[in-house]
């Protein structure tokens, strides 16, 4: 397993993945301590409900979310961020579209896939 | 010291702190293993070179920046990232005037007021 990105990353040269359910995602910088993802939403897509041992913080970048942690729904909208904490439950519907920045502590080495 | 964000952080609720020299710095969701930051750079500013333990990821949201790691240097665009190691010397200049998102894992306590 690759343990850490290249130092910069293009957004134009790196690989955009369709994770199904209107959901995609892209790897940005990371080693094993810390990674940042870029996901898009389609209208209408959800993050299921789920919970790891990372810790996580995401940023939203475009569009509204109705975000879930610890059964508290808040609206996100651009420039929001929430931090969620080791083990805690989340998960996140977009009814309008719309981009978030998630970063984890460790890294997600689920994520990795070289 | 504060060892944990809210959970939810609202743009508009949440201090821009004037760092001097063109920089202002807007908290976003934290524990001690995981902090983000908002960073805006006026046309021009510069972060200068640095180093520290933790390992930090950078997106660029808006701008162009003229990104140094260990001595080598990229223009980085909207989208664009970088993975700083630990103890990485860095530093960015921005020419156009920007915003980014910085991470950091751990904490940087330094950035804790509370």
């Amino acid at each position: 397993m690759k343990t850490q990105s290249e130092n910069f990353l293009s957004a134009n040269e790196t690989e955009i993945e369709d994770l199904g359910n209107g959901l995609k995602r892209q790897m940005l910088g990371y080693n094993l301590e810390l990674m940042a993802v870029k996901i898009w939403f389609d209208k209408g897509a959800e993050g299921y409900t789920h919970k790891h041992r990372h810790s996580q913080v995401s940023y939203v970048v475009e569009g509204e979310f109705h975000f879930t942690i610890d059964g508290v729904m808040k609206v996100m909208k651009p420039g929001d961020s929430c931090m969620i904490p080791p083990y805690a439950e989340h998960g996140a519907v977009c009814p309008t579209g719309g981009i978030l920045i998630d970063t984890f502590s460790p890294a997600r080495e689920d994520f990795i896939k070289d």
